[in-house]
């Protein structure tokens, strides 16, 4: 069976700002549609326009999802986020993308502020692979770049991660942990910092191999539902 | 200067039943006050009653909290619940006691269902320190035993944590993680399992003990502002 | 391709001891190389009078190994047991049985005493499934029995796991945390509580779903070696 | 009663390197215990030269331990480096500094290779600190820096960290998790990059301030045996 990704994609930038639809024409969601899908791959997309559409019964048809998001997060619906958070807990996967960061589901899944540093520079990042025996980190050397990125800084209020994958340097001077892994509930959960809109970066080939992967490996191996306080017998008692 | 504790505890049990009432005459908060209160302690007690009275201002000045509830944490309003969550990112410490798994502001913090199954049926439990190292588990022995609680079993729906310090032994046959740490911003967190209204489980030396351990340790060292997205200067620019 | 697998036995116990031999006449490693043996799944064995056959070439193609040891831990050769750590930091899954937990290899990876505390009662072992979404407890329901197992208990010394997959309940009050993950270097590793020699726990089918998942899960992704301190070349230098 | 703190330092490059000997001329333990010694505070120490004498009664008798090692790792005797193993799984916290890395008592408690990669340049490092809140960063700012180091790169191969306190950022472009705590046993770990003996590092005032404030931090609360496999009674044996 397919893996089935479900992509949200704020979709705002590329409607307001020209520079970034002269690297986005089909959005951001396009270009990651365009990464992911294969034979093996379904792709389904939704932005801000469409949010509401994201029911439980499309989460439930998902294996991973992608989210990106910067400057609209306060306008997706807090039922919304709840959805999606629930539907980790019960078993999706999901890949929040550079400032996803700050967005609803991944604070609710966190429970800290997930606040960092930043600055629109131009910066170079360098991405350090501190896991070259993970899943997510298959097919890179030792490093990658990118030629043009937002900074992103530490400390990062994020909880400890499961994993540290990748530890960003920037020309400018910052470091940043810029791949994590975390699992809550049943879901696993990928955090990955490239991803500026105003860069090409979702085109870069070392970007899409690393989404690819993510995708792969954080598609549920077997769905249980979260459990729901069910009552324990007492001895005796018929279960 | 003294270590000020902020003890919350719904209160409606010790009101509306009479066997719980026998128990906790000057409610559950008034039996943990009498177990901490020192020359070195001092203790503020509020209930759902007076839940709203937990201020900022309030919070600032609590170097570690405890929490109780069970009935009502749908009654907790969601700003107090934020404002809990929010000074322990900045660095109040926070001991969720027995059925405060299920309150607001630990599944904040945690970020997932925080869900168990129980059973009520007056199980003997038998704490085991699996950590005998751990500040919180100074002066007691291999383990101890409480003769009549509420089971709780796994799975218990919360993140991996910094360190399982107790597992409860049930008699009727099942095992909890019953003592666990997490940090989260800069604020230590501690889950304790035992506490339920209808055993006189806070009088008991063992997890006064306990309780008195989890409040130094959670003492925050020193305070700092969790950091909000402070930007980043350019290189050239002046911080 | 086929999994490769590869089992340690030590074999010392079904020599030395009838009621041993009438459980495991093939041996211990018989019955877990029965249990595995498929057309995806090939096994090999090795028990200590073979040990030092366990050479470098064995286990570069050894996808996952199974240890178990008892009496004569201290009759590993040193190098033996460096040479299946190394393995594993290079890639190599492994799954340590029952008093594994003393092995040579499981202590060199652990860095810990590995000590628990044990008693021989002939107790039953319900043991709960933790995290019911890991791909090891995938097919199990909340829980499953073993009639009658040694009693392992806590304090166990090894490091904070990765993941606690299963706590063992004793029917004579102890716990353990019975089934737990982590990873060293670029390998996978499994530590599971069941297989007292006296008792016919590796034909039990819950233990067998449980192997063969760890299996499953532990074998490698792909193998990269371990990096032995490569030279940084100064900026201008050709790498 | 005063913090007891046991320097090694091997002490050959002193001897041997005109350079060193210039920087450090008491050694760098010299500059060490110069940085600790306080009325709160005693220091001894010992070199490759009295290595022996770091006998069970002397470490018995340590609060902390500082680790420098860096050509001479494979002259330290194995029980020697044993032996401070089993000291701080019995509750010795220990600090491992710069190519302490490598040591016997590091890898011995790690478990894994502990390789990195280097490059010695004379590179600028700039120290993030990515827990402010920690007892280790306290009176910190957000990073300091260190004009000329040893550069150490990623991937290091260790066990994922407790926490990542400091991640060092290279003007030569490499990035590593520089400062990181563990728990083993009982006992309390931290390794800090910071340290090449061709540079004056152990009297930058950050540098101290770190070590000093993770010998507070390192300093067992309370100390407790190792459990040695302790038999576990029958119900009703007396215990």
């Amino acid at each position: 069976m397919k893996t089935r990704v479900t992509i949200y994609n704020e979709g705002v930038h590329e409607q307001t700002k020209e520079n970034v639809r002269a690297i986005y024409p089909n959005g951001i969601h396009g270009a990651l549609k365009e990464a992911l899908e294969t034979d093996e791959v379904s792709v389904s997309c939704y932005t801000l326009d469409t949010v509401n559409e994201i029911t439980d019964e499309v989460l439930d048809n998902t294996d991973v999802m992608l989210w990106w998001g910067h400057a609209r997060h306060a306008m997706v619906p807090d039922e919304v986020a709840a959805r999606v958070r629930d539907a980790v807990l019960k078993g999706m996967g999901i890949v929040f993308l550079h400032s996803g960061h700050h967005s609803k589901p991944f604070r609710l899944l966190m429970g800290t502020s997930c606040n960092l540093t930043w600055r629109e520079n131009g910066d170079m990042e360098r991405l350090w692979v501190v896991n070259p025996a993970h899943p997510i980190t298959q097919g890179l050397g030792r490093y990658f770049e990118l030629p043009h990125v937002e900074t992103y800084g530490e400390p990062f209020g994020i909880p400890e991660p499961d994993e540290v994958l990748f530890i960003g340097w920037y020309s400018g001077g910052e470091v940043f942990r810029s791949g994590c892994t975390f699992h809550r509930g049943n879901g696993r959960i990928f955090y990955f910092q490239p991803g500026h809109e105003t860069f090409p970066i979702f085109y870069d080939e070392n970007v899409r191999l690393v989404i690819r992967n993510a995708v792969k490996w954080a598609k549920p191996i077997y769905r249980v539902p979260e459990l729901l306080c069910p009552h324990v017998k007492k001895p005796g008692e018929e279960e």
